[in-house]
């Protein structure tokens, strides 16, 4: 029986990963969950999956949840990243699946790597903003970092098929997004509404954005150079509209290993829970005659400007990618609130990494200083942008 | 140092086995070459290679051989099935390479495997005929049986990438040959020349004939059974007209693995003499977005009637895979001679699965005559197919 704590409980993955812990009762069991601000839904996850210990976003949503439950849980909710990092090592869990979304995943995937847990990554950003020290912890502490984002699982997969010597290339599939074949003036035009109607995955809000922008396609590629400790000139971005090759490797004799399937998170889920045996999901299996033809086009980097961003802020190093992130969110959060348009988040990322030196990313303090001060800048930019004259 | 011995030098896998040799003279050298009639080349590659030992179809060709040779050279030209069976298992070799094209390929690949030889096994008729005999005598001599098969290399590979007790399928990708797109009126008046004229692969006559049928991909079905110890019912095939995805495999969690690559028969075989090493081959690297679009179809049984004869070959067990087998060549021979029609190659193989009891497969000797039977079954029915009176 393996004891889950899960941080994301109520996002797309965390539903995903407790389908899979629902098909598994005698494998699999939850000791805690963290969440945001859907308190109904956690309502409903706590009932069925008796956890622990519970975290939620702040105090006012853990008073609103104990309300909701019988008494015996008041003493078992807690709040805020402290609250994130207690559940996320918590005592009696054997892995954490941090699968919360943005910068927020930092601390508690942390904590709960220097608490001796194994990891099912799912929150890139953990990654893309301190993959050096995060990195070094995961060493320190001998945990397992198994990914769960379906390109890195799909590596991970693929690269148990060679030897990491032999490797030559990793190739990240991008689905290209809802806007793959948009004009520049139709991209300008762009609504949230249009960003998040992906055509393969079902997604948060967030994710759906990035992934219209291709900026997630480029926090993957960062995360990629961390997970699998390859330089960025192994790593190449292809464009695979129809999301059934999730990644590929190249090895040194031109082999290429890839892993396919249906586009259903719980594969990666599944196999990150079980690594290295693998569940029997009993699901829809992968039918490549009805899967029409499969495509591949390079990147269009004039019109997502985003993934050269990321290329760009992992070649400059340091604490730039922590800026992209930063930045990014801060940019996506205005693009949904219809402040700016499509096209200026990456203006917003670019502009941003142009007023911030990049730095040492050796301690956990420069990595959040750098993160505060590329959401400041962002938000500057934004305010400019969008004809708002009060600071922020 | 790894000591090649190699049978079929002078065909299309054995010239690429000596590129590959040629290319890691520090790694590589060859100790034996067997070949068949070609004697002009076979004297360039001894010069070249500077074998021990070296084998040709018969005396005659042995005598024509040595006459093309410095004196030196005459005590080292053996002949015969005997004199491919020496080369096999010389002393000095580590590894033979099975390359000879049919039956004859399995009387020297079971001696290799006897002397305790590495196998990288293209001869797929030494599993079609013999797989069970064969494999009891990999375990019993504890060597390595390695594919050289380009689908067979990617099954292996990909299942590198996960444990064999959660295999669930094999996917064999077949091209479906030049005349995939063809009517049943126009696979009536098909030459040998449109069958020679595969559309990726670059191969020797008879596995030419045998990819226009699909009964390649047939022998490849009884191949992958024994190679991987897996039932028929793991078996599939699917058509995939780029010849890129070289194979599949699929988990019991509906994960996919598959191996990519350019179409080059070195990179399979370079696998099997490197393995788990890869070696850095200098050559063309995949690239996917100039690829064209990948297609898949079910392969169609009614155009392609020897696909589904292997299929029940292999349901009926005991010696009637060798019989399929034996039936085939002799009727490939006679569609080559433009004796009969193309879509009579299936229908001789038909009537003489038909016309043959299987039977227990557990002796060499049982093999080997109903090989025999079914030559000789199947030669009378070209005959009255031809309309030949003379006996054979």
């Amino acid at each position: 029986m393996k004891r889950i704590a899960l941080l994301g409980a109520t996002g797309s993955i965390g539903l995903n990963v407790l389908d899979v812990v629902r098909r598994f009762p005698q494998r699999y069991c939850i000791v805690g969950l963290a969440a945001g601000r859907n308190i109904a839904l956690l309502r409903m996850l706590i009932l069925e999956f008796k956890p622990q210990l519970i975290s939620v976003l702040d105090a006012e949503h853990a008073t609103r949840l104990c309300s909701l439950l019988p008494a015996e849980w008041r003493t078992k909710v807690v709040s805020g990243t402290a609250g994130n990092e207690l559940v996320a090592s918590l005592a009696d869990a054997d892995m954490t699946i941090s699968a919360i979304v943005g910068a927020a995943g930092l601390l508690p995937t942390l904590a709960a790597i220097e608490a001796g847990k194994d990891i099912g990554l799912a929150n890139k950003e953990t990654l893309v903003m301190a993959g050096k020290i995060v990195m070094a912890a995961v060493k320190r502490n001998n945990v397992r970092l198994l990914p769960v984002d379906s390109e890195h699982s799909a590596i991970f997969q693929a690269l148990e098929g060679g030897r990491k010597e032999d490797l030559e290339k990793i190739i990240l599939t991008a689905s290209g997004g809802p806007f793959r074949e948009k004009s520049p003036a139709e991209l300008e035009q762009a609504t949230p509404e249009q960003a998040l109607a992906h055509p393969n995955w079902n997604m948060g809000r967030k994710i759906s954005v990035d992934s219209a922008t291709l900026m997630n396609k480029g926090l993957e590629v960062i995360e990629a150079r961390w997970l699998f400790a390859v330089p960025l000139e192994m790593i190449e971005v292809i464009v695979h509209p129809q999301s059934i090759i999730h990644s590929l490797v190249e090895f040194k004799d031109g082999s290429v290993l890839a892993q396919l399937g249906i586009p259903d998170m719980r594969i990666p889920i599944s196999y990150a829970l079980s690594y290295p045996a693998r569940l029997s999901l009993q699901m829809e299996r992968l039918q490549l005659s009805k899967c029409g033809h499969l495509q591949f086009y390079e990147p269009d980097y004039d019109r997502f400007p985003a993934l050269g961003l990321a290329f760009d802020a992992l070649q400059q190093g340091g604490v730039m990618p922590a800026v992209l992130n930063g930045a990014n969110e801060v940019a996506v959060e205005a693009f949904l609130e219809e402040r700016i348009s499509f096209p200026a988040i990456a203006k917003i990322v670019a502009l941003t990494m142009g007023k911030i030196n990049t730095g040492n990313e050796d301690s956990l303090d420069d990595i959040l200083a750098a993160d505060f001060s590329a959401r400041r800048e962002a938000g500057k930019i934004i305010d400019e942008l969008s004809g708002r004259s009060c600071p922020r």
